[in-house]
């Protein structure tokens, strides 16, 4: 069983803030994190960007589990300046984020409908 | 009256997911995204920084309102190599977001006690 | 006249590195850190962005000048998941640098014949 | 025998630059470039951000060999708000380009007389 993680921070929160609530937060954070501190990297090895994205997903408070996918770009432009570097497009991320009994799935992945790398909560649960 | 948001991604998510929640969820990726993007940016202007940073949030969909404040650090080093470099430490921000009717007022702010710019959520109201 | 800026760092590099070669380097590692610093920025105000940008850029050490532009991109996706995101291709950067009596003038912009925004150097004098 | 990499990129520089700068040149922009991309990582795995990091700096052109130490910070703040985030002083880099015949070694280390993460140029050989 995994201990449950300590929160000092929580008396910062409006009290009728509920723990589904807090769950969603903190994985929406890390989103927005990885989204905008690896986007722009520029890209040789997509299996060594996937394992620093999820290793730093799950530096986060609350985050249970972390699913990272990078989507290889095809070249284009002309040797050696032909290399991708990582957009929001390429990437997809399921994570898992629990706070005392709640739990949530949440994600980003480009939607081909709206041309948008959509984050979005998948399930919630309690 | 602002009209209400367009919102073409929530099919895309769990329908369980109450309009609290969802306005959570867009402020926490907000805070995450703004963290991510701009730590590690040379400082020259404060105000120039603090205006793109505001822009930059008000840019994501659901973001009512925006106050970015950088303090300023001291200097440290010889010049010329004692510009400021912007830490989460160094950023306050405090965000409004609304989803449909309900209204969130979501920040971080560097808590002394904990030695960390810790992100939280002030204020829920429906 | 502007004065000669300091330089304590000097004594760290190969003393074979001449002036020339020194302003070329200041200005190449400000190109990169632009670039990585700024893609991924949701946009609102190109303006804003342009001088937060530029404001960073002469925050760094030997740097002169800095023109900065930002080439508005077509809205794309839905409402309010239309926001354009700042791309590499979407940057031009013009820097002068001095090192002691040595200018050079250095930027970045894509090329359509690379598909690429290219970092080069425009113009050595000394 | 490593094969001359090709530039198409050269036309578009001053045709006075030497390969020596222009070794120089792309080994500045690729420091500017993993400092302004990384810093703000929350690590969990220092392995894992060195490699990626590594992996990042090969993909940049005429970059020959990179070596990263990430310096393990100490833990501060309280569980689970005590993980680190990466800052330029926790960053050794040692990058080796090459441009024609020239040959260039550069890194970046925290000069604790400076206090600040110099970048500079180690040896130039041709």
């Amino acid at each position: 069983m995994v201990e449950e993680e300590k929160d000092p921070g929580s008396e910062y929160f409006d009290s009728d803030v509920t723990d589904r609530e807090r769950a969603i937060f903190e994985g929406a954070i890390t989103l927005g994190a990885l989204y905008h501190q690896f986007v722009g990297t520029p890209i040789r090895s997509v299996e060594s960007l996937e394992k620093a994205i999820k290793e730093s997903a799950l530096a986060h408070p609350f985050i249970e589990d972390a699913d990272i996918q990078v989507i290889e770009a095809e070249k284009k432009g002309k040797a050696p300046f032909d290399y991708p570097i990582l957009t929001g497009e390429m990437i997809e991320i399921t994570l898992t984020t629990r706070y005392k009994d709640a739990q949530v799935e949440l994600g980003m992945r480009r939607i081909p409908e709206l041309d948008f790398p959509l984050m979005y909560i998948e399930n919630v649960s309690e």
